[in-house]
């Protein structure tokens, strides 16, 4: 990796440059729109019907801010209109394919690509961050090392390698991987690539958000319906934070245009270190956590931090339950037929359940209302993962008990008029 | 319905007229590329990672044609790029929509608008017919009566009385449900607006053809990498076929242009009716099948049958197994992260798994390759629904017994360098 020092700092225009610097190699995902979502999350919880939210919510999380199903009891009702950013569409099926080629472009830059072509790069990751080097370094023709624990699942590791990357397992605690890692640097003299903690990754993960910044605009040019009436541009973000690679690039890279951004966490065993720790004044430096939002696990990064801590930066962070994140996962997938994985869900179930959020956006937006664009980070999952979220052995056996009928009712009508 | 004798002609150019009068009502769906995909459909069968496709189709259909996993054989290497055609993302989550949209449209014209709304529609449906005829009669301000069987799913009932219209209940029996449907029309008046069997509606589901003729055009010109080599339009498309509206529509609506049309069919349970029909040189009339693709469980209508028997529009039918359609679906949802229903899943399937389909392909398309357009038709389907395609019990228990070590690793890294 380029030396801190020598990094571009962290503003809009090194954004740009940035999004120059990695266009040829990555998606212009796309932005969607789904009229539904926009008008659920536009709808009092308490208004809304028990299939459209996470209506046992109450039971698993008794101390949760958000009442779902309470028709007696207020909550707010903001007005916006939700555009989808499709990182889940992106190279390698995640944002961190921005970040990647972003890393390796300022470093062949610095060192020269014969030199980095020799050495190589290496990292350790079980998740994104692995495929996304393997690609951008087999894209540029530099060996990639990539450590991953032996106990990693095999798709990962069948994913990785389809990139050409040499992956070398290690155990899988802190100190085991960064021995591994450590010895590969020794041997080969590659690079270390780090996951978020760097300006290069930052201001890469950051070009989302001119590209949704424009969208957003000729999308809301081309036909004004599709937003808040009047309003031709974008009023906020929701953006997911882990390791704070992406939240702190989205913050850069809309500094000074007066889009809010605003962070969104997990908060199962902890894992919103982020919101607890901007409350606290001191970044929270461990978290273990098995959120099913898996790519969110990791407390924030140092250089991150410095970023959100900023307040003209980040507007704010807001966490949710797993059972929210399964009911916004739900409705990518049902409603804007969008396939995530669990962390991309947290943005939209910050804006659909989190009551604390959904009260600042109806005081701050008012009846006019707000565009607020939603990062769908990835869509790294598989089929049978989504099994096992939402297939519940009590579930499984209604549907067993149900199947009769409804096969009766399939059949009877196939035939011609 | 608009009466027959009085319908524009089935060609391109009255599919034409049909897109300029829907338009306003409907979505520009986008269209989608996947890499992995495309490259997947361009490798032999035989040379694909078990991973990659349906496996275990040797065990659970010993008779079919396609040969997966077995290296020793030759299987065809065609050249393709794909093209999908996201109807899962049309207003109500289906294609539904533009024949809905056009035939209210056409019957308006023909009959008033003051006698359409003091009339009203009515047709029988359980499934995606029933929600777009109620938007676009809600678009209209025309009352809807929409007959389902009282066994349907209670998702279903509530998405047709969501759009405003008045569901009534009947027997899941073709009789029951005529009787209902008789009954409503000598009481109102109200006009039947088939679900596939007439030119309007027919005219309407071509519109999609016309837009991904376009849109492919437009993606080449912007990115040829994405595409054929040299060549800037679109060479085939597939489209499932179930009562034949949508294929008939997309056969006519690219007459002439020498775009080759294909229909798509589940075979299981003698779902492949089309197929045999043409086979036969008969059209067959009665289907009775559980095939997962429950929207194709139709046998196809009269006048679909008299347009793809016409081999200058059609260019043939190809149909795919259970198992190979469940393994596309994965492969649309993992790789290309779109999220659409068993159905949509099969023109897919047969481009990935049906060797006749691809040794054809291989032969016409020969070394340069071909442009081939998928439709992916909807979408709607549950995430409760995909546990059950793929979360077998067997299943189930070996995620359980590897549950403890996949924890581990994911917790073992969550603190910060």
């Amino acid at each position: 990796m380029t030396d801190v020092s020598t990094c571009p700092p962290l503003t809009r225009q090194s954004v740009r440059e940035a999004h120059n610097r990695i266009r040829p190699y990555i998606h212009r995902t796309p932005v969607a729109t789904c009229e539904t979502i926009s008008i659920l999350a536009s709808t009092p919880q308490a208004e809304r019907c028990p299939s459209s939210g996470p209506n046992t919510a109450a039971e698993t999380a008794p101390h949760d801010h958000n009442v779902t199903g309470d028709a007696g009891r207020y909550t707010a009702r903001p007005t916006v209109k939700l555009f989808f950013k499709c990182e889940n569409q992106q190279r390698i099926g995640a944002f961190k394919a921005r970040g990647a080629f972003h890393a390796l472009g300022r470093l062949i830059e610095a060192d020269g690509l014969e030199s980095v072509k020799k050495k190589g790069v290496v990292t350790h990751s079980s998740g994104n961050h692995a495929q996304a080097l393997a690609l951008a370094a087999k894209t540029h023709g530099v060996p990639a090392h990539i450590v991953m624990p032996s106990i990693s699942t095999p798709s990962k590791i069948a994913g990785t390698k389809s990139h050409g990357a040499n992956v070398i397992f290690s155990g899988s605690t802190s100190d085991e991987r960064e021995a591994v890692v450590a010895e590969v640097i020794k041997e080969t003299g590659a690079t270390l690539v780090p996951p978020y903690d760097h300006p290069d990754i930052i201001l890469g993960q950051g070009t989302q958000a001119l590209e949704l910044e424009e969208q957003v605009k000729a999308i809301l040019e081309n036909d004004p319906a599709l937003g808040i009436a009047g309003r031709k541009r974008l009023d906020a973000v929701i953006v997911p934070i882990g390791g704070g690679g992406m939240l702190s690039g989205i913050c850069t890279a809309l500094h000074g245009t007066g889009i809010k951004v605003f962070g969104a966490e997990p908060r199962f065993e902890g894992a919103n270190d982020a919101e607890q720790g901007l409350k606290l004044g001191k970044r929270v430096e461990k978290v273990k956590t098995l959120t099913i939002a898996d790519g969110l696990r990791t407390p924030v990064g140092e250089i991150p931090w410095s970023v959100i801590t900023d307040k003209t930066k980040l507007a704010g962070i807001y966490s949710v339950t797993e059972e929210q994140i399964k009911a916004a996962l739900k409705l990518a997938m049902e409603r804007a037929k969008l396939f995530i994985e669990p962390s991309a869900a947290v943005p939209l179930a910050v804006m659909l359940y989190n009551e604390d959020f959904r009260k600042m956006v109806e005081q701050e937006a008012g009846d006019e209302g707000w565009n607020v664009g939603i990062i769908l980070s990835g869509g790294n999952t598989t089929v049978e993962a989504i099994a096992k979220l939402f297939a519940s052995p009590k579930h499984e056996e209604e549907r067993a008990g149900a199947k009769v009928t409804t096969n009766e009712e399939r059949v009877a009508e196939n035939v011609a008029g």
